[in-house]
């Protein structure tokens, strides 16, 4: 099956592309790394990746500052920042043949749909990275937490691809899962990023311990929360148990004074992914009839803030 | 009846306070003002307040350090801001004789409750305060919009009393408005001051113009104003017409680029009148079994930021 995917591109050089990029290359994978800001510093120094057991050190990797000068692959690794999904057709375009695979590892609602009418959906598939890491500069990259990556395809039960798209993974290091639902996944994971990486922005650039210790805002996370679980219910089918958002509570409670990664991308003056961690959700909530009072405040203030 | 009031205190030398004291004075009252850290300079100087019309200029009013050097008065006029209410039961004790009356020019909701409690409901009354002023420098305010003072007797019908108060800030110069229902003037002054103050503060400082001027931020000013209609109809009784709602926004719309006294208060690093304004109605419309659910999360938001 592996195959499947003899050759790789990864659209996307920040933690998230670089990190998975650069296992995947390590593990024997002809990955090919579309890059623009930190185009000249990978060539000549590569990439390096440090993890809780070791160092990834990669002198030379294939990078490109065009789709054309890495031309059609088999398997195209998403890791935009959504902000840029505007250019998805003219970055992914010339990587496209008869029978590519495109994963995207985005987060938040809207990038499987934008892939599919592009490409078209039997190509579209999804993975959820649950990881903590960093880029620190430009090719290098740390990861404190590798946690895993949640894979399922568009619209479809897992198949036979998403299993060697798992396989592959796991072969280079990796945790993985592999759901019948992606948007369930996705509706999931936006049970955290919703209150968490929001809040964290409006109640004036604060970490997670601060939410979780504040009586009001940590009611005021649990009731986004359970605002994402009945737009998540409305929209998909799909039902998260209660229990769900209360282990998610408990987790953050653990994790200690964390930053989201909106809260970083916020502090540090970039973009936000404003439009698909609570745009699209609120939007999509709003279309299948349910109010999600709370959600529509929150995104028109991190709307505000994150354009200042 | 104007002999009620023949001795006045006036609690508190901020600009609400300097502006109605002086006038009264001005008029000839008897007013002695409770001054904190602007005495020296009052003391020295005087006050001074211009308005449209006109330059007040009182070079000599009776300014004091401490309620004891003032003595029982006939009536207080309470203008502190109602992060000091924990000094009423102090400040106000040795001002208050037999047939005192006490009235609160303070925002938002528990001030009235709590003068009653320390010193016994007959006393209380409420005047609001729709003015636009500001204190410049110690004993200096300009006011640039007059309004009006709308009174009220706490948990009675208007009486002789409230109208001899009105009579007396009429002759002063002040446009008055005596209500029977003091409650429900306090909860249509928060239908401006929840959403308006409070969202002007969490969208990262802005003026009022930003909140009218973008969809969803309008929405969710909308949706809070419509959260404190649905609260004071529970709590109070009274009904706000949806008119109410709608021609407060376009008041605000045509106010421009509007800074709420609390997003000063806010910016300029001084308290912010976060219980009165957002607590205490949150706390009232949750006893009265009220869902606010934006309310809620804006005090959240608010007492985060103003804690910082």
């Amino acid at each position: 099956m592996e195959k499947l995917f003899s050759k790789i591109a990864i659209v996307g050089a920040g933690a998230i592309g670089c990190y998975y990029g650069a296992r995947l290359a390590r593990a024997g994978g002809d990955v090919r790394f579309l890059i623009r800001s930190d185009l000249a510093r990978v060539r000549e120094r590569g990439l390096r990746v440090k993890t809780p057991d070791e160092e990834i050190v990669l002198p030379g990797v294939h990078a490109a500052g065009t789709p054309e000068e890495i031309g059609p692959c088999d398997l195209v690794l998403v890791a935009l920042k959504t902000t840029a999904n505007a250019a998805l057709g003219r970055l992914l375009g010339p990587l496209v043949h008869g029978r590519t695979t495109i994963v995207t590892l985005q987060n938040g609602l809207g990038s499987d749909e934008e892939l599919a009418r592009l490409f078209g959906a039997e190509r579209v598939a999804g993975g959820l990275c649950f990881i903590g890491v960093n880029r620190v500069a430009p090719g290098e990259i740390v990861c404190l937490t590798p946690g895993s990556v949640s894979f399922g395809e568009f619209q479809r039960p897992a198949g036979g691809r998403v299993r060697a798209l798992a396989d592959m993974f796991s072969r280079a290091g990796v945790r993985t899962i592999v759901s019948d639902n992606l948007a369930e996944l996705r509706w999931k994971k936006l049970v955290w990023n919703v209150p968490f990486n929001g809040l964290a922005i409006a109640a004036g650039g604060v970490t997670t311990d601060v939410l979780t210790g504040d009586e009001e805002l940590l009611a005021a996370a649990r009731a986004l929360m359970l605002e994402i679980v009945a737009a998540a219910r409305a929209v998909t089918g799909c039902e998260i148990p209660p229990q769900f958002v209360e282990k998610q509570i408990e987790v953050t409670k653990a994790m200690g004074p964390y930053k989201p990664s909106s809260l970083i991308d916020f502090l540090e003056g970039r973009e936000v992914e404003v439009e698909s961690i609570w745009g699209e959700p609120l939007r999509r909530a709003r279309a299948a009839g349910v109010d999600a009072p709370r959600l529509a405040m929150l995104y028109a203030l991190v709307r505000r803030l994150a354009a200042r």
